[in-house]
Parts: structure tokens; C-alpha cells; sequence
């Protein structure tokens, strides 16, 4: 049994149409109009396939095929970042769509349900990452989602009136969980190594554990023109210091670990002024929980060296911590003798991005097939696949679904 | 002949109250409503002290004492910065006025006419520093002025309407301009050597020329947990090794210049994105040209070097540009010598700040007295002097006045 890929190409790019956006690329975040639409256009494709379509109190969105039992779970989101690509999440779901579809067209007969899924909000457009996965496990809290402002500048609730949902229906959307065998998960790679290898598989062992943390230098601001630089508190350059000193210390004593400031703002910011306070954030990402702990530990005993050395103070929060998830090993055995009946080859990975399989994980096997895309670039309009590596990657997951529901 | 210093003190704390913010400290910027009133104090003490007063088309406000020929400038500027102290500019304008009330008051009959000068936006909150010296000095084109929106979010004409003011007027005010014979400017140091030296007078002989710059590094934005380190085009790490090595080159081979980064944005500016793009400023400061081309050839050069090993492109253009200035060596000589009939220690110094001075500088001879301000510190609520160190300016400016004019 093999996946029909003209149709599987179809459904992707006719739901990259929907909150396609004039400045570039698809804008369809979870409530927004655009993702209404797309729920719209996922409901008649279910239905289409002859799917049991549902939706739980967080807008997840299923096609079950079977009855009751524990249930092999497979899928991914169709929401997007802000000027995103058309294979970030829609690849998966689309993909899972496509391989339930078969199954039913061939009349086979699986002794356990099959059940697709779309995520809510997967991107964190809302109130952080992973909003639907999360309600689907049970693990957000009710101040999470309760305080603050979306990026949108509106409370969730408030974007929540007039629609279905609500913060109380989010928050009970776990009490709606069919009872889990396992959970599949097919997603673009987001980084360059299948692409490198030119391999078009990637077995996913581990996805990396990652902890944000907001950080502040704080010196002294002074005029540019008459404080000589020996007597400067620049926060500016004790920044700059951390983060080439941080990147190093990655680098050589922590390689495969990741690093990065993204975002750095300096007060006052003005030409004529020495920075008297940035602040800036700090993404550490492993794939060992003892790597990330004792990275972070060298990086705060940096920080105070090169606080005391350039006469400024640091300060830390952290903003999110996961810890590294390791994969189902028995799902991976599957997948890559499946791999080798099928003729192809395939690497196994470590995920440097989060994913919903992160957030199953600990309730039933999980398992993730990566395909690689066109220079490791998502989150982007330029994002684009190869589509015989979706074809490739959606034939594995269909054979890995036979396995584990036959 | 010494200057009264509790009138003195009560006019510099009068003038304070005016425009107070309660975020703190003052905000007075040219032609706001605090500005007018400021104005209007400052042409009372004027008429009071039976000075002549006038206004030019750039709203510079004069006092004059005597009639006409080529005229001893005195003065400084009355605007400040958003949130800024006291002293930077009053205590100038109002020593000034002191002495010129102090020379009335005892009848001197002098051979040149004596001139009070307040110059408008000195600190540049509108267009861009030194708009009514540059105006006085007729070096403003109709560009600068004319487009473009001001910080405050309105064009500059716009400002002006419902006032005595427009362009027309502030292009036209350097016709009005009296012969001059100099000028002379007292000032905070708004740097700490005064103080540390414990010394209360500083003779400026030359003011620091500069380079500002608009800089980019452009790399490009990658997922924060996917992309090696080795693989990065990292915007932000390119302008963080900038900073660093452009900084080291200044403090060893340029000592004395000055280099500031002073604002930086970070694109995307996400947690987990890899800086794409950078934007930043950059504030070059040097007593010489020569070293100031030099410099700002080495900076171009290292940032060439630094894009090419970090797999990104720099970009930069000039903002604004001044040379440095010599100050009046004969005026210097008077400065020093009446220093010593008065028994004040004093140090010459080069002044990295600019000031309405080096506009005037090419027009007549100029001269300049520093005293010193607590802990360098300027721009800020916590502006101080030590009322003694304004005393001793002030004396100095008299006597420097009376040798000029006499």
C-alpha cells in the first residue's frame, strides 16, 4: 500500500492558500480568521475521507477511523508563525490525512483505531508553545493561559468571545482524550542535515530539552563624547563579551548544544549615550538534561566574571525550561526496519525544535519522521520541500501506522 | 570685580523649576510650552539687569550691553534633553548674564559692546544638534529643517505654527547676526577629570570632532535549535566581535578617541531565531582629524574582515560629521593668565561633548571654561555642581569678558 501523492500535494498547497499573506509567505495563526477557515477546509477533507470528525474543548481537531480502544494517534498543527511556509505542521497533518485515507480506501482491517490530529496553536502565537498539545495532556495551567496579553495585544479570553471556545473549555480539553497506544508525528526537518547527507529520512531518537532565559546586564549609561572607556560601565560590551564567550564555550567544550541571543535591546539607545542597561535573551538548547544544566551553570559564573570585570551587575530569568524527551525506542526499531523494506535510506536525529510529540511523549510511544527541507529554512515564505521526500516520509509513516494499529 | 553668587545660584534654580517633569528632572526642549515660559523668564531677568533684549528668526535670545561694533558673544543655550539636569546650558546662559549685570552695575565703560546669548536647541530634540547656532552661524540648508519628522512624531514647520517662528524665519536669522569680535561659552564638563583632579576650572582648547554612523551586519535568521553553530550567518555575533575588537583598536592604538555602539536592534529580535540582520549606531569622537579618518578607515576595514569570517555583509553610512575645532589660543593665554591673578588652579582639557561653541569657532575667536559636574554625569535628574566650582567659572568668565571688551 503506497500513498497517493498528487492528492497529498493538492491538499498542501490548497491549504497554504488559506491566510496566504500579501507581505509573504501563509499567516494563519490558531483562532485567527484565516485558522477558521483552515479548520473549515480540514472538517470537509475528514469528512471527505470518510473520518469521524471531532473537536476537543482547545479546537484539536480529530478523523478517527475504528472504534473505541486505545488509540494510535498520528498528526501535527496547521497553524503557522507570522509570514510562515506551507510544510511547517500542514505537511504532517496533511500527510496523516492522507495515509488514514488509504487505509480506509483499502478496506483494511486494524485491530486498534487510528485517529488523526491537528494541534491548536502549536507555533505559540497565543500564550506560549504547544497551547492545544498541552490542553491535550493536561499540563497547562490555569495561570498560563489566564494572565497577560497575547502578541496580539489582547487577553486570550478576549479572543476567544464569539467563538466556540473558552478558557474553562481549554483548560477541561484533557477530560476529552481518547485513551493512547501511540502517537506519530511526521514534520520538516527545520535544519540542513538530511538536506547535507541527501538523505531523505530522519528518525527522530531525541527531540532537545531547551531553557529561555531573559537576561539583563546593567552598568552605568554616560556620555559618549567625554567618559574615557576605562572608566565606562558599557552593558553593551559586557553583552557582546557574553555571547561570543558563551558561543565559544558551546562550541568547543558543549558541540551539538545550542546557543543563542536573539533579541537585544539597549537603554537609553541613543548614539551619544553609553549603554547603561541591555537586556537580552538567551536560548540554550540539548539534547542531554546534564549538558543543559551544567551549561547553564557555566554561563552564569560567566556572566558574573565579566559583570565584575566590566563593572556592571547581571540578572537572570528563566522564562521556559523542557526537558530533553527521548522517543519510543520500539517505534524506532519499527520505522527503521520499515525504512529497509522499503529501500530507503535514513539517518537518525535529535530535534533542535520543540514539536507536540515533545508534549505526548509521556503519555504513550512516541515516535517522529523528519523530511528534510530546501536549505533548512521554516518559519519563513521561503520554506519548500523536495515533494518525493513527502511522498517518501508519508509512505514510512503509513507503513508505521499498519504496524502498530495491525 | 567678582560675580554674585546667590543671585546667581537663585537664578539656575529658578530657571530648573521650569518645565520639571515628574518623571524627573527637566524637560525643557526648544519651542514646547516649558520653553516659552523659560523664554519669557529669561527676557525679564534681561530687561531687569537693563540689558538691550532682541530675538532672531531662530529664536535665539540676546542681552546686549553697549552699542554697536564688533561684539564679545557670551553665552550658552537654556533648552535641555527629555529628563535632563539644571546646569547643562542654564549655567552658561545665566554666568553670563551675571557678569554682564555685574559690569552694569559698576558703571565699566568698556571699548566693545558685551552680547547675552541663549541659542535655541542646542541639544537637537528637533532636527538634528546646534539649530540656532547653526542658524546664528548661517550653516543650516532648508533640507534639514524641511523633512523629516522630529522625535516628537510632527515636522518641524508643523512645530512652529502658532508661534513667531517658521523656517523662513530660521533660515533668515544669521543676517541678523552683530559683527562679532568672540565668544565666549562656560559649560559642565559633563566628563569626571575635573573632578577627580580636584581642579575647578578646565580651559578647553579644542572640541572633538566626530563620525556617527548607521552600520548593518546581515547574516541570516535561522531556527535557534536547528542550525549548527558553524552554520550560522549570525548578525548579532558579527556586531558583538564589532564592538569588542573596534573598542580594543580605540584603547590601544587611537587612546583618548572614543567609539560607542549606543543602539542596537536585532532582527527577527525572537527568542529562538538566529539574528538575521543587525542595525546599529556608531559615535566615533576624536580631538584629532587626521586620527579620525584613520580610525574610521580601520573600523571599515576590521568590519569587512569580521563580515567575511562570519559569513555576513556590513553595511554602514555617515549620519553626521563634524571636524574637531581649535579654540582661540589669545583668548586661552587670557584664560590662563587671569586664572593666575586669581589664584584658581585650572587644566586644559579637550572637550569630547560638542557644543554651540565649535559652531561659532569659525565666525570669531572662541573660547571656553569648563567647571566640573558630579560624577560626569549630565543629561540626567542627577545633573549636580558644587555651587563654589560655578562661582570660580564665573569670575573667570568675568575677567575674560573684561580683558576682551576693555
Amino acid at each position: 500500500m503506497k500513498i497517493n501523492l498528487e492528492r497529498l500535494r493538492k491538499d498542501v498547497e490548497d491549504l497554504s492558500r488559506i491566510g496566504r499573506d500579501p507581505r509573504g509567505g501563509v499567516t494563519r495563526p490558531s483562532f485567527s480568521q484565516a485558522d477558521f477557515e483552515a479548520r473549515a477546509w480540514l472538517k470537509n477533507r475528514i469528512c471527505e475521507a470518510g473520518l469521524y470528525h471531532r473537536q476537543d474543548g482547545a479546537g484539536n481537531i480529530f478523523g478517527r477511523l475504528g472504534a473505541d480502544g486505545p488509540t494510535v494517534l498520528v498528526g501535527s498543527h496547521i497553524d503557522t508563525v507570522i509570514n510562515g511556509g506551507a510544510f511547517d505542521g500542514a505537511a504532517g497533518v496533511l500527510a496523516a490525512l492522507e495515509c488514514l485515507r488509504r487505509i480506509k480506501e483499502e478496506g483494511r482491517t486494524l485491530s486498534k483505531p487510528l485517529e488523526l490530529v491537528s494541534f491548536t496553536d502549536e507555533e505559540g502565537n497565543l500564550v506560549g508553545d504547544f497551547l492545544g498539545s498541552r490542553a491535550f495532556a493536561g499540563t497547562l495551567s490555569r495561570e498560563e493561559i489566564n494572565t497577560g496579553l497575547t502578541p496580539f495585544g489582547r487577553p486570550l479570553g478576549t479572543i476567544l468571545e464569539g467563538t466556540e471556545f473558552s478558557l474553562e473549555s481549554i483548560l477541561g480539553a484533557h477530560k476529552e482524550r481518547p485513551q493512547l497506544d501511540s502517537y506519530l508525528e511526521l514534520h520538516i526537518e527545520q535544519g540542513t542535515t538530511l538536506e547535507m547527507e541527501e538523505i531523505s529520512i530522519g528518525i527522530v531518537e531525541r527531540i532537545a530539552g531547551k531553557i529561555y532565559r531573559q537576561c539583563s546586564f546593567v552598568g552605568q549609561a554616560s556620555h559618549a563624547g567625554t567618559t574615557p572607556l576605562e572608566l565606562r560601565r558599557d552593558a553593551f560590551l559586557a553583552t557582546a563579551d557574553f555571547a561570543l564567550r558563551g558561543t565559544q564555550l558551546v562550541a568547543t567544550k558543549h558541540y551539538g548544544s545550542m546557543i543563542t541571543v536573539g533579541r537585544i535591546t539597549a537603554h537609553p539607545g541613543s548614539f551619544s549615550v553609553v549603554p547603561g542597561k541591555v537586556d537580552f535573551t538567551l536560548d540554550l538548547r540539548s539534547s542531554s538534561g546534564d549538558t543543559l544544566r551544567v551549561l547553564d551553570t557555566e554561563l552564569r559564573e560567566m556572566a558574573a566574571d565579566i559583570a565584575s570585570t566590566r563593572g556592571t551587575e547581571f540578572f537572570w530569568r528563566a522564562i521556559d525550561r523542557t526537558e530533553p524527551v527521548a522517543l519510543s525506542e520500539r517505534i524506532i526499531g519499527i520505522m527503521k526496519d520499515e525504512c529497509g523494506k522499503l529501500g530507503y535510506s535514513w539517518m537518525a536525529l535529535t530535534s533542535g525544535a520543540g514539536h507536540d510529540a515533545q508534549i505526548v511523549a509521556p503519555l504513550a510511544e512516541t515516535g517522529m519522521i523528519f523530511i528534510p527541507c530546501r536549505d533548512g529554512i521554516s518559519h519563513s515564505p521561503e520554506e519548500m520541500i523536495d515533494w518525493k521526500d513527502l511522498e517518501t516520509g508519508a509512505n514510512l509513516l503509513l507503513q508505521t501506522l499498519l504496524r502498530l494499529a495491525g
